[in-house]
């Protein structure tokens, strides 16, 4: 199971009635936050979160506002009694980008520890055994960018007919299901003995300020969710999108129908904050890819596996 | 007339309902703000305010809770056209410090002046011809830290029976009455010629983060509004306070009630993020001070001269 918030959807600026883009992606108690600019403390506040679970903040760039909430966020953690360290992934120049900030942060009662991503993608997990996977891919903005996609693995079927047959004691069956081997009465019993073929898991794919890429249309493909940046509804904002290295309503979609296969569902945020009703462009949009809709602030939504 | 308005009320950390700590002082269509934590640009959107016009931007301290939203502040006045300088006051260390913030802030299509304080009191002048005066004084607090008092001038008043009188021409009395010099027909004229002397103006004084000091007192005399931290409401919190080096409601209201000429009135703010009604105490405090009551986000006041 997933959960996944999208704490903000405005662009540029924090506006009294839209918080600035920020996703939290939360699994088994532990919490992974997207971006963090001006306010997203407070926008999570706002849905009942403690900032204490919060083990890995992923940043997509580092334009402000997308990393002008750190400083108050690490200070908020900390006064959450939080004393375990926080792995913090970017792009190249992340510690020096986050020591600056950190000049007003500068005592905390848990360690940082970097990741910096130089490569066109990264795939790494999450700190623990959570089977998440997250995977870093290059992204086209004015600045070096990435986008961020989400894997949950999920095990194959456990087969208790073969582990009878093979006489296996039943007090090994839970770590087999765990994918841990296990040693008993003098014998070894391995997960691929008692367990079917990996099921399908769940993707969630994020990325934001960027134009199209051949990137977000891979990651994209086969999500259960795919977010997206959509900075203008106007078509005539075309030229202004390009100038700007973000992207238009319809070309966020058209990144979703040339998906294979093309994610379940689309949602769009990072509006412009001249976009005071991003809803009034989803009709058009929707031709392009059905299954595309806005975000907004505090939007969220539980993942299951296929048949739970 | 000075318009005040205190944009946010809490301390620490931004809070859903409660903004952090912050004063706007506004005069002549100018503006001056005092601290600029995470979300103030969005308290002074909420306002329906410009960024636009604010020419100086007063730190008590460098605590994150009063220095945080710098950077988007800077950011959305460029956004909103600003091409004027800006001054920045603060306590030693300032361009330090903000240099190390204005790393995601790095261009911006105004410059930035430093003054920062390193003597116990300095009085300096808005830049410009608008009377308006700004003290600022030392106050006790766990890192260097000033409050800020606020001192509009009145011309005294213009006597037309002594210009007649002195044959002094019509065209150069509203010069005169604007504190200037004239030369017509040979003859020079001076403000003293036919201005009374000045009457009372107005006073505002500022002070938060900070335990009970001489200095406050002194600059809270006569104030027409004197706003002050109250970090706690309960008496039992009187050693925590001073641990943290904050103040009780009990403690900010005995200076009101020391200060001579008493201030006319006195708001608290800067509460803790534990005081969730910080108007229940207030009755216990105003056996202290009468004429104080509770800051709120957005509480607003126009003082005019007394005639006015």
């Amino acid at each position: 199971m997933l959960d996944v918030c999208l704490l903000g959807t405005g662009g540029m600026m924090p506006l009294p009635y839209r918080w600035l883009t920020s996703l939290m992606v939360r699994c088994n108690g532990r919490a992974i936050l997207t971006d963090c600019g001006e306010g997203t403390q407070i926008a999570m506040k706002k849905k009942g979160w403690s900032p204490n679970p919060i083990d890995v903040i992923l940043f997509t760039h580092y334009h402000a506002d997308h990393i002008s909430g750190l400083p108050g966020m690490l200070l908020s953690m900390g006064n959450a009694d939080r004393t375990e360290p926080v792995l913090l992934v970017g792009p190249k120049g992340l510690e020096k980008v986050v020591d600056s900030l950190r000049v007003i942060a500068p005592e905390l009662p848990f360690g940082l520890q970097y990741r910096e991503l130089n490569e066109n993608e990264e795939t790494f997990d999450l700190p623990g055994d959570s089977g998440l996977h997250i995977t870093a891919f290059h992204v086209n903005h004015r600045v070096n960018c990435y986008g961020y996609s989400f894997r949950l693995d999920r095990a194959g079927r456990f087969d208790a007919e073969r582990a009878k047959a093979q006489g296996i004691p039943l007090a090994c069956w839970n770590p087999l299901q765990k994918g841990q081997t296990v040693t008993a009465g003098g014998r070894t019993f391995t997960p691929d003995m008692v367990m079917g073929p990996p099921r399908r898991g769940l993707k969630v794919t994020y990325t934001t300020d960027s134009r199209p890429t051949p990137s977000i249309v891979k990651y994209a493909s086969g999500a259960d969710l795919f977010i997206c940046e959509g900075m203008y509804g106007e078509e005539d904002k075309l030229d202004k999108a390009k100038d700007k290295k973000h992207m238009t309503f319809a070309e966020a979609a058209g990144l979703a129908a040339r998906a294979n296969p093309q994610p379940k569902e689309m949602w769009l945020t990072h509006f412009s904050p001249s976009e005071n009703h991003p809803d009034s462009y989803i009709k058009d949009t929707q031709k392009i890819f059905p299954r595309v809709t806005c975000g907004w602030d505090g939007r969220s939504k539980t993942l299951r596996f296929a048949d739970e």
